[in-house]
């Protein structure tokens, strides 16, 4: 199932865990959710869903680390930042779920990690069933 | 399958490659083992398992990068680092197995990434089977 | 399905997209194809595979981050930059595929990241059914 997210910033981290629930919810059983992004510039992250100032952190140490611009870097289109940011946070995750039911932690979310928006971005969520 | 694991220092890397493995054998077939940290301050990696200086330097490598004090911080919880590192380690991995056994490369292990202890850790263990 | 790669230089990036959709071609179905590097100094990593630019920013980025030399490195086999770059980027990731077809963003490709080259590696392939 694609889901599409409308991203408003720059860098940015939104939450998707409702949809993430939801196509469990719809498929059901027991299993992993596998959650994908096909950008470049964009990765996916669980993580911290109760205090916003976390997500500020995350982003603010992003961009100290790896600097939107550095005359090393090589790449023409003004984002190699974004594209070692999507590296360093990972394409994927994936979550257990049981009895169609997100097996997060209590704190935890699912994001996209938006590093060269705004942009809209597509979610690819995958469901697998577990071993009986 | 839920493992429980408790962490002696703020950070720490700990072998959980006997519980992974024990699991797909207790399961058997071949497949995927995932392994799935409900944290959001720990993390879950594969890496070297024989010499326990690598520990020590990712470890090392991990506080001079994301300092555990910059003022820079909004989270008011003093653990905003051990998010940042969760991130950066991830938050699942998986590994390869066939006949009930893990196929990790010679030098690998499975480890929980303790970012913010000590505590009791929960680590999740979902088997998958391969396609056919 | 296990393939090997012969890496050229010690830090690299290795294009296995070919291999990668060729193995999900021949198991064809729908699900997700999981990438597995066995080794602790190599990661598996999806970015992109358009502009050869983009690699040599990531490249060049991991070397500054996490310099090869060190005197506070305790691992004496000289590597322990290329152990901290692969917990970094990871030791997998999957990619979900249907109908025998890798589904990959348009400008994404799936890559070994060589940071203790030249050596000959193995990456393992998995496939795995989604839920029906």
């Amino acid at each position: 199932m694609d889901i599409r997210v409308r991203t408003r910033r720059r860098c940015e981290i939104i939450d998707i865990t409702k949809e993430a629930s939801e196509c469990c919810r719809q498929v059901g059983g027991s299993g992993l959710l596998q959650v994908y992004c096909p950008h470049t510039t964009a990765g996916i992250a669980v993580n911290e869903n109760a205090d916003p100032s976390v997500k500020e952190d995350v982003l603010g140490w992003l961009e100290r680390a790896v600097p939107r611009d550095d005359p090393r870097y090589r790449h023409a289109e003004g984002n190699a930042d974004a594209h070692i940011k999507a590296i360093l946070t990972g394409t994927q995750t994936a979550v257990p779920y049981r009895d169609g039911t997100l097996l997060l932690g209590r704190w935890q979310g699912v994001f996209l990690m938006e590093f060269d928006g705004p942009r809209t971005r597509t979610v690819r969520l995958t469901i697998l069933r577990e071993a009986p």
